[in-house]
């Protein structure tokens, strides 16, 4: 009873994360519906996005330009490195606007089952990097799930042949956070990490 | 940080019905990172959308032609009408496969505050319809909410002056559904109007 176009745009629709194939329904009509408003909008947004954005070959940011505009500004501390997982947490790090240094985003984390080694991320950039500018601190933001973990120990390995200031996220009671709905592991972290006052 | 196409295709991802600033973000990445399997087709399919897909004259479903591939069926019985909201709940009742009269789709509710009185609605071309189409039951189907029930109560009484049968769905308990987990007015309506084994 739809159409093979309704069906196309609702199955791709359907395919984004966080969507289903109820909410891609509800996101197909709300864009037919509004042809002028939403449709013609998000078509030459993609449209626009697929013809300029791409991944810096320095660094894994996605820009219109490589190297990115957060490598080609020279504002930001070039002696600082912050090493991260995706460019989504990237982003969060910028919304935050407490860090000025540059950037390396992996673009995952290391995982024997599914055969993701230290060459199918951007590792072998990451020591070319190090070798070549002039970094004095390398701060290791990954997640800090089991995955991020290992990586972030992999990293440290290999970061030790350079004269560098390896440092990593804190971890503790996140602010606003009520001890009673924390888990276990970050309330033990926090107790054997307390500083004094 | 982001650039302008960046942030362009965030905001109009994030307008969707469903998604928010956060989960328009990961739609974002998700297609940038996966052009040719995700954003190209999803472009396309956009573009095809937009280029097709039509509300039809007489019911109000969208469909690539109008009068639609519903109102153009031979094989679906002509003296049936089913009146909806929306196209959502004609697509409903098409997923449920058990209706095989023709449709009417309002474009929504009546509703003072909003400003919205017959003539917003497809009342008018409804009417119309009767008056010239060789119709015997009209099958009131809008949603069990206190608009959709005023609409269909206003429905009912602009319809009597038609050699019409006017029925309604049924109310009662959903297939599967536990009492405890039911809503007073539900349980009410089930009791009133339980039939005889």
């Amino acid at each position: 009873m739809q159409s093979e176009e309704m069906v196309r745009l609702i199955r791709l629709l359907s395919k984004l994360p966080g969507l289903g194939p109820r909410s891609g329904r509800r996101a197909a009509l709300h864009l037919i519906k509004n042809k002028e408003t939403a449709l013609a909008p998000l078509a030459q947004a993609l449209h626009d996005a697929q013809q300029t954005i791409q991944t810096c070959h320095t660094c894994g940011n996605l820009d219109t330009c490589s190297p990115c505009s957060l490598c080609c500004n020279p504002g930001r501390d070039q002696k600082i490195l912050c090493i991260v997982e995706d460019v989504s947490d990237l982003w969060a790090l910028e919304r935050g606007a407490s860090f000025k240094g540059k950037y390396h985003v992996l673009g995952g984390t290391l995982s024997a089952l599914s055969g993701i080694g230290p060459e199918e991320l951007k590792i072998p950039t990451l020591l070319n990097r190090l070798r070549h500018e002039e970094i004095e601190e390398v701060i290791l933001a990954l997640n800090a799930t089991i995955e991020g973990q290992t990586t972030s120990h992999y990293l440290q390995s290999q970061l030790e042949a350079f004269p560098l200031r390896i440092t990593a996220l804190a971890h503790g009671v996140p602010i606003g956070g009520e001890l009673d709905y924390l888990d276990d592991g970050t309330l033990t972290t926090a107790l054997t990490r307390r500083r004094t006052l």
